[in-house]
């Protein structure tokens, strides 16, 4: 099976036999007289890695034991098993819900005590994403949805819940992105690239001035870090139509972050990377060489020292090794100072529709 | 003329005549050889009210005279004429842009020097608002876009810059609220209701279950407190349509501060409140006597010292003042408690939609 094989066969496995199976596989181990355990991947930092070859954030092959009859695992053991049980419920019934909701819907389960089986959200949260590696599957295949954001634009036609929805038939507003888009179907993709853009004020003056049709792509905004329904839009708008993918960003290190996010994957969740990152991804801007070349430094802003110190963090990441990225980081630790996108307004309302992104991608002058 | 009649003519005088004509003012002034003037209303607090007749904050009648000849006014007389010159320049071009972009765009307006004529946002922002009060107009007729959140579903069609769209024909995800509805043309309008929900995720899943095709309503998700897009379009809703609009928030002081500015207005922005607040809004939840009715207790959340503080500011507000949120607000002060919308959830992942809501508007269970 090919690598893009292999990943589609993954997309398309059924979560509830999954949750099912752990389930299965617990009674046979009691049958057997063995302590029933759960083997998780572990998630820690020391079991992260850069791969060079899929240019991703991953999770190496480190894995825990999780028994039951054992003090330290017990709670952590019923909290897996409560989540999966909960999980099962929500694919049933066939709805979908935040990862707030299921910790309340969790948080009491056993009668008649006043203990809780989940005291605060980030416990069932770790469960969650315990579950996801565990079973190599989004928590949105789980009907666990992440927080939702942005806004997306473009001549692409989709069915979603038995609509028919024209992304360029939505005036100003476009369509709010939701937070699972798995099961929604391209009819028609009519673009030769998609921009992201970190702040939704630049989308809307995008969209005003019709960029995506001039252009003939997609405009996707994030509204600052992007969702992870934004993520997988991304990725899959990528990888099913060969998309280019450019993302416009601030010129500070969180900017630049949140671009290596959509491109490489987080460290927190670099179990998702395959399924929610895009290594293709290219940054348009905005870079420190910008601000040099179109004449920008009257509107920069002071780095603080926390900007410095995120500089320096991201010149070590591997996955910013890039002599291009290494210039710009070592420009800004040199210069202290950061930039927004909005500095280009200084040119002109029009700025950046009409001169600095046609010229950026007519040069293809992009950092990797 | 009515009311209503003269708030329409408000809202349809020319936004660019009447920027032309503070600059025929001013000509006037200096060919009678009067030190030219700019007359603004003063949006400090002490010029702020409540107005028990239409249940708005407003702004008083203290005006404040801004002389060019005068050390300590010119510089802000110089930064309202920019701002209101470039505002003018945004009307012709018809592109509308963010309160940032404004900013960058007027930073340094004065060629072979170094000092700026606006050295942070919000110098530039306080002159939008001045502007704003001075010709009786928002923002957005100045073609200044507020902050962009929100997301809308429901029987509805509108025609938004020469697009037909259908609020029910748009899946899971809904339309993204623009930041100017100023120009959204409503052709049909097929609710009873109007529900405004605090937070996306609670929207996504009454979405899902089709809320608003079993109870003929709207659902709006406002992503925290409303965007002045999103509040701008439940006023249209509410006023042109006549549907009653329930607001549904976590029960603690800052859910219901939400509440309060989509009803009554902020008295930050007390001279938008006209165009922007819907005081005929009601409270749906979740309030402290729910966690008493629905047994929620073991679902609550410590109120913490800054909770009890500003549960304490509301109680003083003039618009608190019904027995209902006195009773409201001097319990959770008592019990120290508070909720989140979620807290339901643990009743079943769908009993919001099927139950509680339900329930309560039948009964018209509302708070004022």
């Amino acid at each position: 099976m090919s690598e893009s094989e292999k990943k589609e066969s993954e997309i398309k496995k059924s979560p509830k036999k999954e949750l099912e199976n752990i389930g299965f596989k617990i009674l046979q181990q009691i049958e057997k007289n063995e302590n029933p355990y759960l083997e998780v991947p572990i998630r820690a930092l020391s079991n992260v890695c850069y791969d060079e070859k899929t240019k991703l954030l991953k999770l190496g092959e480190k894995k825990a034991k999780r028994y039951f009859l054992n003090i330290a695992h017990a709670k952590k053991f019923m909290q897996t098993i409560i989540i999966a049980s909960k999980c099962k419920e929500l694919i049933e019934e066939n709805i979908h819900t935040s990862l707030r909701d299921m910790f309340y819907a969790v948080k009491r389960t056993l009668p008649d005590s006043d203990e809780n089986t989940f005291d605060e959200q980030n416990e069932s949260d770790a469960v969650i994403e315990d579950l996801e590696v565990m079973l190599d599957l989004l928590r949105e295949q789980l009907h666990l949805n992440a927080d939702v954001r942005g806004r997306v634009v473009g001549k692409v036609t989709i069915l979603d819940s038995g609509d028919t929805i024209h992304w360029d038939k939505l005036g100003s507003g476009g369509w709010a992105i939701p937070s699972n888009v798995e099961n929604i179907e391209f009819k028609r993709v009519d673009a030769d690239f998609c921009l992201v853009v970190e702040k939704n004020a630049a989308w809307e003056r995008l969209n005003e001035d019709k960029f995506w049709k001039e252009h003939n792509c997609i405009i996707i905004g994030a509204q600052g870090q992007a969702a992870r329904g934004t993520r997988r839009l991304i990725k899959r708008l990528s990888e099913e139509f060969n998309l280019p993918v450019y993302v416009f960003c601030d010129c500070d290190a969180y900017g630049w972050y949140i671009y290596s996010v959509i491109k490489t994957g987080s460290m927190n969740l670099a179990h998702t990377s395959e399924k929610l990152a895009t290594p293709n991804a290219k940054f348009i801007g905005l870079t420190m060489s910008d601000i040099l070349k179109y004449d920008l430094k009257k509107y920069t802003i002071k780095a603080t020292e926390q900007d410095i110190k995120r500089a320096k963090e991201l010149m070590n990441y591997k996955w910013f090794q890039h002599p291009h990225w290494q210039r710009e980081l070592q420009m800004m630790i040199n210069k202290r100072y950061k930039a927004e996108l909005e500095a280009l307004t200084s040119k002109g309302f029009r700025f950046v529709s009409e001169n600095y992104l046609p010229e950026k991608i007519e040069k293809q002058d992009f950092l990797p």
